[in-house]
């Protein structure tokens, strides 16, 4: 639902030998395979929060499951992932786009911005992991430099981050066959 | 669709002149009201999880909202309540059970009780917050102390925790006007 590229390829298993990039993969499968190896490995345990649905109506066939016949999407009001790891809470937000020169702050809600801010107020470690899906190139932003750009737009400035910004004040997130995008070894460096 | 009992009234709200009392209130309706008490007020920012659900079938009507005509209930693989207070990770589940004199176990899954293990080594405050909806009260009750019983159970043991000891090594909460299951106040008793 989040990708409406539809020609994306979902669940693309590669041959062993073939090199790996990320290519064909979305970020949330790239996140949400990361995340498992974190969880396989014990060393976090992080997980993306449930797309948040209005349940309008609900049959309860006879012996079999029940079935929601009405439902709608409900924006997010917090982040899509949240967890633990090295006794400190961690929670972000990721997302893609096309663009090759800069990210679009139009991605980001406010109550999105205001969610990220109490976390980071009271003791959290918040980002956002964007990926320039034309450059194949996913950058680890913390949420502080984001909110810089989110208030200078609210001041009539600019509506989005630049690339080379973005470049010069995030971290690049290499891929890796295991931790695809290992925010991590990230936290491990700057928030330690 | 979590709380069966139809009679069950929602969003009530009484005059203010009433004496107070959580009967009519779902413990999730408390718990959630709690949260945004928790959240108006700076203290905390815990929120519940959204129910997982598979999305199978989605229509998107010319000019209106996408409408989800297909979905199923998924079992969730977590807790249903996560966030941060005080720069620690919290995560908890909340349960409601009618029997009066033990709670029992089956209304806790192994990987539950696998995601709070993993909770409380590594450093995050991992609880049960327990009402018997019959008696009316409300606890408290530390992770460790739910493992204590699971693994009695896998032995053979007793498959619930008797009532008396949940209000021995638990915690009771009283019903608050503002904060109705205030469960900060037992962390900052008990965990720092």
């Amino acid at each position: 639902m989040k990708y409406p590229n539809g020609q994306r390829r979902k669940n693309v298993s590669f041959p062993k030998t073939q090199s790996f990039s990320n290519r064909g993969m979305s970020l949330e499968e790239d996140i949400n395979s990361t995340n498992q190896y974190y969880l396989d490995t014990d060393k976090a345990i992080i997980h993306k929060k449930p797309t948040p649905v209005q349940i309008v109506k609900v049959n309860y066939p006879k012996r079999s499951a029940a079935v929601i016949t009405e439902a709608y999407f409900k924006q997010a009001s917090t982040t899509d992932y949240n967890g633990l790891y090295r006794n400190k809470y961690i929670d972000f937000e990721a997302k893609e786009t096309r663009n090759k020169t800069s990210f679009p702050l139009a991605n980001i809600h406010e109550h999105q911005i205001n969610h990220m801010e109490s976390i980071v107020n009271h003791g959290g470690i918040c980002f956002l992991i964007i990926r320039f899906t034309q450059l194949d190139e996913t950058y680890f932003l913390p949420a502080t430099y984001l909110f810089k750009y989110w208030y200078e737009k609210e001041k009539d400035g600019r509506k989005s981050i630049p690339y080379e910004k973005i470049k010069q004040h995030g971290y690049h997130l290499p891929f890796h066959y295991q931790a695809r995008v290992d925010y991590l070894a990230i936290i491990d460096k700057f928030y330690f």
